[in-house]
């Protein structure tokens, strides 16, 4: 998908929401065991219930590799409904995945093109040729690691690093931020940046003024929206996407989950569109 | 695995070789596409044919996702096949993966329980709650990225880090090395370290003198086994993985491919016995 597209979608919708679909068969409701594909079952009804207030989804493959091959057919299943039934979605693959360039280039083909995810989230640590193989296909993105939302996050995003020559920053995760943005343009490249804090999210902002953030930990992480949304919009344009998955799709373990998860999703677009198109 | 039971395997076999199995359809003898699976055919006549001389077998899971739901059904037969035909032999699913800690659990049960692998190679960005998931499993290993062998590990890990009281040593990849040796006993933790220079393997030793590394890149990548066994050893025991992929299952193109991985393993297996052992 091309950023005026999703750009496009934020300003129809006035909404900024991505659903993650963190699917856990001990979690969904009960019912819905009998289905031959019960976490395929789940995601439809919490796609088909919320996708008026939500731009983007999000299944993370941990939850799907769990269930090894049936996880595979439940995701392909899941990205293929999508596909087909709502295609100005933005999908991204929430895989953080990452290798030498020969074998990043696999995942970058499984994921955007045998899959056909419009994204893929990848992690940072061995660096340019593992993130290159995933910006070689047109109109699809690379969403890198620059700052989680975990407690892990202090051990080595915020370590400080000596200056070097024109650098104006301190900690690794500027860095990354940094030199990633670098390897590639703004229509092809976005950040995770679980940055709720407003100081954090304002030194993200100096580094990548323009690039689009996908901002995970609102929710059940106990990330603020607000503050996301005052701190967090790109110099031109929102630029911004805020995931919530257990707060959304495991809102009611009932038969009404989807009604639930609907009312749910409405609520945050309808902060999103007080916070950001009033 | 426990590392005792590694480490005499190793004094055994006189070698500490890793088998990569990066099986590519488009690379493997065209007389194999007519099996029903050819990547598992292909990856149960190499083990057959090298099991020997090798102490670990190491699928990289991009090449089984790159082929979706069919590749995870070759990952795991050959995973199968392994631990029933060779129980003595050390497994590595390469993945490096990592993700909250909520989500790497999900990815944590999926390789080492599910899936049965010893080890699981893991990413530091996230920090501890992305790999702690991976400790909790009895004579499991996780695997942590440290110093990889591609061109992008001159991006971050040789980011030059602010000294902070008591630190001695300069760069991140000594940092993510001495922080996650922390995080469990070497019983549990190894590394990747694909330092083919001497003088990074020794910074490496100064840091970890006792944990298992994996070694990448001596073959097809370019790293001289030689420099590896003498400066990468740990103080108490050998404490190495070295692993070939390329090298050695696409030596020969043909029917006689079996033998000719035969041979090259066991050419590997001669060099390593008389530098580790003579």
């Amino acid at each position: 998908m091309k950023r005026a597209e999703l750009e496009a979608q934020i300003e129809r919708k006035q909404s900024v929401l991505c659903v993650g679909l963190d699917t856990d068969i001990e979690r969904i409701p009960k019912h819905l065991l009998q289905h031959e594909d019960p976490i395929f079952e789940f995601n439809k009804a919490i796609i088909d219930a919320t996708h008026q207030f939500a731009v983007a989804y999000k299944p993370n493959l941990a939850f799907y590799e769990a269930y090894g091959v049936e996880g595979w057919q439940s995701l392909n299943k899941t990205i293929s409904y999508l596909n087909e039934n709502y295609p100005g979605l933005f999908t991204i693959a929430d895989a953080k995945r990452g290798d030498i360039g020969n074998t990043s280039k696999r995942y970058a083909e499984a994921f955007l093109h045998k899959l056909n995810f419009d994204s893929i989230t990848v992690a940072p640590y061995m660096g340019i040729d593992s993130v290159q193989p995933f910006l070689a296909f047109k109109n699809k993105w690379a969403i890198v690691l620059g700052l989680t939302s975990n407690e892990g996050a202090l051990n080595f995003q915020f370590s400080k690093l000596n200056r070097q020559a024109g650098e104006n920053f301190n900690y690794l995760f500027e860095k990354v931020l940094k030199d990633a943005s670098e390897w590639g343009h703004a229509e092809q490249i976005m950040f995770v940046v679980g940055a709720t804090k407003a100081e954090y999210m304002q030194r993200v902002r100096k580094v990548i003024p323009n690039h689009f953030l996908l901002v995970p930990g609102v929710g059940a992480q106990g990330g603020s929206l607000q503050e996301v949304l005052k701190y967090g919009q790109a110099k031109e344009s929102i630029g911004l996407l805020v995931n919530s998955s257990r707060g959304i799709i495991y809102k009611d373990p009932s038969e009404a989950f989807a009604e639930a998860a609907a009312q749910e999703a409405q609520k945050l677009q309808q902060e999103m569109k007080g916070l950001l198109f009033s």
